[in-house]
């Protein structure tokens, strides 16, 4: 491993990881991991860049510190300056090989696998992840026929889910963006003001960051539907002035070094209607039962009836999970993928666990959305953000 | 097809639209075509929101013009908010299917293949596309066992590459818009100013747009390496203050209606070596040469040579491709993944093609990006944009 100033934690950090990686390597009889997924290449090397549109990997064998990274030719630069890989680890395909109709990148990472002796390995890969595409593994499937595939998908991840000291701080300082950014929807969403420019406020927020530190680009953009438009998760906004008498749900992500703190909360320009105000008190209840409760060695399932119980008693259900594992992310997003807050997770909770609890409700008539990222400590969980827990209101 | 105030192209637009898809689907022995490609949901239904993170597609049987819509069960309110569709043709999968180890949503849309019938069908997947995994592909594979499996990666992409005059509206307001926030990145950048803040005013006018119309979110956060990043692609901002001396490579992306306008320039802060002054010459002559002799009827493959061929005269030579087809994109790439400007490709140029001549150089010594996003036209090409082809300097 080689000393590098712009990895953002130390060496001894990254060994450690190798070790947790290699003992779930070993549970599942995996001889060479070969990751595609962005956030686990960053996980076990450092490398970032914005290049995960195009076909790469990390290869990492059981007890070797030295992964192997593999990508288009012209990122190779990027993975000498942002990771602590030996220069004879970075190989790469030519760039004929790129969004090429007859050949494909996997074919040399193939011949790789094959001059490294990993021909008859037994391979782990990432088949659900993002960026591995089923033309990828019918490729290495066909020119690595001595070798056994195994379904790797998760398996960082999983390693992902306590995070460290190092990391904590990194999503504390994310929390400051967020909450900033928060802040300037709220003091910026008025009627007559257009969507696009409250997005734009919001953005050089996210990213400006605070005075000691800036922001990166994050997974995903604010999502802030109003009007029509509230009661869909999943879009953004308009060039279109906010009108009186709406209601905006604005989702909003920051990342600080890749991690990342999502916050969501709810603005009305006007008087709520009483279904707005009854769900509002539904989703804070939800909340503040989860925080005051909490313990560790609590399961997800627990936590999720935990926010429900006290949800159902303004009649409110909400249908899909309230909550995820959060930390490293690349687009398309933001969650771990790895512990949901619903029914039938089991997963317990530990110290150093960090989720993001997400009652936000969409239902005809009213829709909200006040969310909490908190850490699991030894005594509890804390929240990352300081911001009021209620539905804001304006004119 | 319903009309809908929300969609961005009339119904007869649409229409044509499919017409060309089964004409494409024809010629290659395709029944029902499985897209996942947002791009290509949106391109063939006008749906739009930021849950492809989750597996979703769209299925097209040849003749018919009622696609369906399958996705999870919260976004269907998407669906019906921005497609034509009609109701009855949009359908999902529930919550628990969403990031579960025990189930995947494919499996309840091979449910529904079957219940249309098509369990026995010539179906075209996108084998090769973003947010089609490795996984989704194997759960089809095992579970409509009788179905023909057909690579229609990249159909609909190819259908796209000629733009009709709404779409070309569209991309001149992303020019517009790119063009304001390069300028923004010329006025801010200076030496003592943190990346971020840069990166951060960009944002703004990325999503501000214009008094007229607004931006979205785009499918790549502005690459803007500097200082020892500034030979390496695809690294994008920290919150280090700009050094006097450095030299940063803008590449930015803005859209309309997710029409994408990507544009990169350099600034130097001081006096540029002569090496970066040499680069510049070269990159400006082959754009000057492409724009000035490009004509309808020419290869992709001369294109390029066009361009390499005045560079030489300056002793550079680019080793990738300098140039891709442009339109809709969602991340994480704004190319189309059709038309590459290099040796071998030998794709005709037509009129209405849109495509960005991307000569950026990374060396050693000097690296500089300058590139013109271009229109195909009746007697040659047009750039979009209006920004000066030079190194800008500040000090």
């Amino acid at each position: 491993m080689i000393a590098n100033d712009l990895l953002h934690f130390g060496l001894d950090e990254y060994r450690e990881r190798l070790r947790r990686v290699w003992s779930s390597m070993e549970s599942r009889g995996i001889d060479v991991l070969l990751l595609t997924d962005p956030c686990n290449l960053y996980y076990t090397t450092g490398y970032d860049a914005w290049s995960f549109y195009v076909p790469q990997c990390v290869l990492i064998e059981r007890g070797s510190d030295r992964p192997v990274w593999i990508g288009r030719e012209m990122d190779m630069q990027g993975a000498k300056l942002t990771t602590y890989l030996e220069p004879q680890d970075i190989d790469s395909y030519s760039d004929d090989f790129v969004q090429a109709a007859d050949r494909h990148p996997m074919s040399r990472v193939a011949e790789l696998i094959r001059a490294r002796g990993w021909g008859r390995a037994r391979i782990g890969v990432e088949l659900g992840s993002y960026y591995f595409s089923a033309r990828a593994m019918d490729v290495l499937r066909a020119e690595l026929p001595d070798a056994q595939w195994l379904d790797a998908s998760l398996l960082v991840n999983w390693v992902r889910v306590v995070k460290s000291p190092t990391e904590i701080r990194y999503m504390r300082e994310a929390a400051q963006i967020v909450q900033g950014a928060m802040t300037t929807a709220i003091e910026r969403t008025r009627p007559g003001v257009r969507q696009c420019d409250v997005a734009g406020a919001i953005y050089q927020a996210l990213i400006g960051g605070t005075r000691e530190f800036g922001g990166q680009y994050a997974s995903s953009p604010p999502l802030m539907p109003t009007d029509e438009r509230v009661n869909t998760p999943h879009l953004s906004w308009t060039d279109q002035p906010y009108r009186p008498g709406s209601v905006t749900n604005f989702e909003l992500v920051a990342s600080r070094h890749r991690y990342h703190m999502p916050l969501g909360r709810s603005i009305s320009l006007g008087q709520p209607s009483p279904a707005t105000a009854t769900l509002e008190r539904a989703l804070i209840d939800g909340i503040d039962e989860v925080l005051a409760s909490l313990r560790p060695g609590m399961r997800a399932s627990e936590v999720e009836s935990l926010w429900q119980k006290a949800a159902s008693r303004h009649g409110v259900r909400k249908r899909a999970r309230c909550g995820y594992s959060i930390g490293i992310a690349y687009p398309p997003t933001f969650g771990e993928q790895t512990i949901s807050l619903r029914p039938n997770d089991e997963t317990e909770l530990v110290p150093g666990m960090t989720l993001h609890l997400m009652p936000g409700v969409w239902q005809q008539g009213a829709s909200l959305v006040i969310t909490e990222p908190f850490l699991v400590t030894e005594s509890g969980c804390e929240p990352f953000c300081r911001l009021p827990r209620k539905l804001f209101l304006a004119e």
